[in-house]
């Protein structure tokens, strides 16, 4: 697959580079060596055993190519690789490896190992973004903009609160995603720890089971989840939901760094954003990675939404379409969350163009509070009709509005010129921004 | 829209009977009412006013189909019943109603409060399906059949514990959605509450916000949020888990109710499953409209994965997007759920064809534990070829494994036959299935 | 279902009065009648006898309401249906309606007959499209305007061919939905026409199947499709396309509608695009419900991608679950296709705004034909360092990009101002614009 | 990545050696070779020139790391791949390479032509499952097995005509891929081929257009597809269509391997579907394995259907977003029909275990054509029941139906015993199973 130059560019370097088929192997075998500890600290295997395989084993070098050739006769990577771990025991020990366990168990437990540390790096880029974004709020508590809906110039807003926004979004997904569970499975066959049963102790899988959970740092399910997904569903979502809130941030970048608007730009950075033909440009190609990755786990969520239901006791296709999805879905995600903190830490924000661009109706989008200035004197009608004309006189004339609603023939003379000029202010008309601003950063800092 | 006969279907028919335009209209106007009071509690609507706006406006016949008609030019429901609403008002009281709100507010708070008896229905539900469950855990706690792996046979489990494995996760889903918040949204044209502000007064808007959420049922939200839709997100991929988890049930159902099969049946009903062209067949109805319905419930969620980027202050088109199927969702899962609850609480149980399916491989399903009790003996390879030659002389000649075994030449007088008896006896090998269960009720009855 | 003002304001008002519940069992009557009649021809029927079930069933005022009921124990439509159309029949009638059809046969069908209309619909508003398209793209074929790549200035285009390439869209997607077949469907019970063969005769199945698709003016299929789903993939993977395609033309009228932009509006109409709080916007609705509807078409169609495959000779709940994603992505998308006529036929264009954007870099897009004109004089570098330069003097000093590099220390009187005239003119850097434009008409009107 | 392990498993091996990052570095370099090409020959490149590029390049060794690293800055694959061939160029010949071109032109080109074998290869996969299908059509034309519908019995039908079914589905898929066009992209940096014009020649543009159509077995379009993005629309859901169809049929064989249904099995092969704890399984990998890739495929083509609408002249993340998609489908499809072509070939097909199914009923399924044998004498209604009552009887005391029905105390004697074996035959009642075989075969081989 060509996946180097068309899917790794949205995924983290990094994280790449540790998650990768050898870190597979390595999660796979973790499972079976703690099994095998487990099952020794209750008699189940003899003494110093389990020690002799992790002695034998952590060093070997599993030939990966032949367990991912292997992979087509039995569905799953866990056949051949315990082939190969049972190959490179003497026979005594053979048997006490994979003891009870089925390859679910091993292919289940090997995913969320190999997630634990992705969940902890995006964790970390969002407690990143999130100290970016509070130090941008504080910057721009007084920066007044214009806020926009349905993309069209509405009333005054601070930058400020426009990231508290921002913040609380990425802040709500990430302690979601804090929220959810990685747990060990381990069932064996059918889920029930066949065979693991003692006389009179039928407890023996799920005391294996717990104690796997501990040795490996998962969590204990209540039962083996081999056909009950909802781990990999609240799994799934809460990483789209994540995907999502940058996606809204990338948006509103790429939508303020539009030519014609100019009030934000990414961080600049050598050979960053260059176009092929046009030396003038300077694109917002972090905002578009993100975008483009995030897009990306929207659809590997809905290969999850589809898969939740799954046969008895296994998955006949559902099962094996999760994996790529779930580990893709964290490296996209890994990815656009490193350019999202780039993009916080280090946005180039441009208030004389926020000024400039609150100028550019003509005060139009203050004629709400001059129209309810004017009002009392005036009616509701002859307000509302002589605010726009005004703002309009303004706009084409190139004059500030509250001059142009000083100069109106039905104003002049009937409003005292400060409070027009405190009225047609947007800076004065702020509303909560800067509460929220205040409300938003305590919220964020409570965890 | 033929909606009646190929939607609704899927249904809950109360829910729909609640659950419409009237009472959004109903919603919107709580939203407004609620807003004026708050209002008029600090002060910024004089005295009276709102319970003279509650008392013309509540028994005030509010014309839908002109509602409706309206929404094509303002794009959204808020705007032409604002209209109905204030021109149903004397002229000194329709200044104060909408006060400081825009659209969205309206409609996102009004969906929110039409959800809030949904989520509150889907929750009965879920208790109810977990009532059911848990009795048929209990009732089968020692029923005995096999356990499919990739639809195959595989080895014994019980009865109840597939049940605790529903019910696991039909709970686990509940709780998931129990933990969803439904935040009130007021924020005003541009969510800052602008022009709510008073001199050295800038935290009115949101105090009214919370002050609504108190009044109507709501949760508070840190701060509005009208393109932070982090909410619908965690509501709608919480509603498809419970999807996902009845769809597994319905799934399950369907395969074990197939003729060939026959371990369950739904439970019959005058009419129910009948076909119109064939007299015996008594079709899993039941199964194919909870299918029906999570499948479509996947599509909505597909919808609001994809929508929760939306730009700068306020959706252009992507909330919009969300309406119906967060709507229709609920409306969906609560039609699946009722089916649910009636599955669960009158499955037919069929523990004879349990036991006849059991047997159809001759004990091949039982041959694992034969191979390690042969193995001692006559070593892993003829341990494991000696099980499988038994089995299949058991299917051919349709003899009991343990018969077939006890004859067959390598074995003969070799082994105990009280042994030979127990390791066959697929009712001795159920693993963890009886504690699972125990430990699946004792979690299930902690909330 | 408050569907009224949550979903219905995206679809077609006609669309949704013609095709309602109603409409349906009409289809499903058709179905039926079409099919005596074809009976009758071939003998199979006593002759007279369609002809007086047509007579007692058309008047027939069938009880949705009962049909609507009961579904819930049959799953569809058609059983409540033929249940009420038989009890509306003499005895000697009853026995030859619904003769060897299942319910399938009538459901698929009749959504079939409903959606045909919608087709035609669909066809002819995509033809208003294509006809305002190709008025517009003749209009401003010398409209200059910037071309936007990664919503950042880049070179000049023309209007003339942006309208172009949306209208190459469209028409991609209007024949590719044209091509699309609308099948009967007919196979009986299990999908071969059981019972309906005579000896020496197995093929009276496909004939009345082939007289059927004649009769309802369906295409007929080669066989039954009763689990092969391809015909309903095709078409709901056909209708997204258009939706993509108006939904792209949504998007960049928005982009281009943007106060900062201007470049065009949509029509103005009394009422329309009004904000409940801000009386001098004018909103971008209509592009709001097209991207609402379009957005909805993606999750309906996500949900027919998911349920392609069904098991054996009838689906359990995927055949269920197409229905209404099928139907609602017809009449959604025939709700967006108004408001794409609309948009083209009336959109507004303010060619003073777009070489007022034109003009916004200082020049900067014209710089890299500027560098290709210094680069033989001055070495590619220089070129490239100087046009930049000079770029930016004009937009800080606001002069013409022109005067700017006439100045410039190191091109002073290197170049002749006429040439520099000529390459720093936008509307002389147009590439392949017109030509594209004349290629466009001419294959939109090729069919 | 783990993708060796959780992803490649689904796709074809030989498609993923071939289909690789050189290759896609391979097909970008084509694609400039061949615009220099179309360039020399109108005379915009110096004659010769275009060949010594050619000899320069085609053995160059372009660093892949470094490509892939360049991604970060620029977006997509083409900048750093351009900057790597010019630095292997001498001066003179720089200029000429990549003239007129933009990233998207080289990316979505080389897309295309990587895609180009992929779309042949999958051609031929279906035409073997055509052939393979036919194959067993006919072998299996007079193979008489039980119809389920919502996986119930239901009647009689051929395993012939379910294979038709298989095959129209699939040649349904096939046919419409194969009419998919794979067009070659150039536009230039706006779409309008800037600064490629003449004097007086305006279309230059569009001439290289074509004639690298033609030059790399590639499409020409109407006009660039930069942000039309129906062809990638058509393409995603065209291979969409045929995961559909493979899904189908792995889900039909999956189902009807059931231990308890075994009408037919996975081919055997060496190691092939064994279970890692259970020896006596045979797993249905191969369903599992073309179920796995079918649903990643949904999911794929869910990112292109909401990736369709792009911004302006430049998708901002959703161009971006199509890549990696496109491109796993593609593998992932071409693993699924590796696994059907096997699967049809050489599928196991056991009639015995057909008939013993047709009589689990006891001959429930020939209940209807039972009823309608003794309508006549007998009257509807009682015809009905008493044809089900000896059903009952035939299952529970394991009798013949035919026996069951001649001792019924109410049709003793009253019919023709052998009119009564005819009727209770299920061979006897195929409907049009064999008509339909041969109207398929006949419609399979017209192309």
């Amino acid at each position: 697959m060509p996946a180097a130059l068309i899917q790794h560019p949205f995924m983290s370097q990094s994280a790449l580079a540790e998650c990768n088929a050898e870190a597979m192997v390595q999660a796979m075998l973790a499972f079976e060596l703690a099994l095998a500890e487990a099952q020794e600290a209750r008699g189940a295997v003899p003494e110093q055993m389990s020690a002799q395989m992790r002695h034998l084993l952590e060093g070997h070098r599993f030939d990966i190519d032949a367990i991912a050739a292997g992979i087509a006769s039995g569905g799953n990577a866990a056949i051949p690789f315990v082939k190969q771990a049972r190959a490179a025991l003497p026979a005594e020990l053979k048997r006490y490896f994979h003891q009870g366990a089925t390859s679910q168990d091993v292919v289940d437990s090997a995913l969320m190992l190999l997630l634990k540390p992705r969940l902890a790096a995006l964790d970390a880029l969002l407690r990143r973004c999130r100290a970016a974004a509070m130090a941008l709020m504080e910057a721009h508590d007084e920066t007044v903009m214009v806020g926009r809906t349905l993309m069209q110039q509405a009333l005054p807003i601070t930058f400020g609160v426009k990231v508290a926004h921002w913040a609380i979004g990425l802040e709500q997904a990430r302690r979601r995603l804090a929220g959810v569970e990685l747990p060990v499975q381990f069932g064996g066959a059918v889920g029930v720890h066949s065979g693991l049963e003692e006389p009179g102790r039928d407890d023996r899988g799920l005391d294996y089971m717990d104690a796997l959970a501990e040795r490996l740092g998962l969590s204990a399910p209540v039962l083996p989840w081999h056909t009950d997904r909802q781990p990999v569903h609240a799994l799934g979502t809460a990483l789209d939901a994540v995907a999502g809130a940058a996606e809204k941030l990338a948006l509103d970048v790429a939508l303020l760094t539009q030519t014609e608007v100019g009030e934000v730009a990414e961080p600049s950075a050598p050979g960053m954003g260059e176009s092929s033909s046009m030396p003038h440009k300077r694109n917002p190609v972090r905002c578009a990675l993100i975008r483009g990755a995030a897009r990306q786990v929207h659809g590997h969520a809905t290969v999850l939404l589809n898969a939740a239901a799954q046969p008895l006791e296994r998955g006949l296709g559902e099962w094996h379409a999760e994996w790529a999805p779930l580990v893709d879905s964290a490296l996209l995600l890994e990815g656009a969350l490193e350019q999202a903190a780039v993009l916080l830490e280090g946005l180039e924000v441009h208030p004389e163009a926020m000024q400039r661009n609150l100028a550019a109706t003509g005060g139009g989008i203050m004629a709400e509070p001059v129209a309810k200035l004017l009002a009392p004197t005036l009616g509701p009608d002859a307000a509302k009709r002589i605010s726009a004309e005004a703002a309009e006189t303004a706009r084409l004339q190139g004059v500030a509005y509250a001059a142009a609603l000083n100069v109106h023939p039905e104003v002049q003379g009937r409003l005292d010129p400060e409070e027009v000029a405190r009225v047609t202010d947007p800076s004065l008309y702020l509303g909560s921004s800067r509460v929220q601003v205040a409300r938003a950063a305590e919220w964020l800092m409570t965890s």
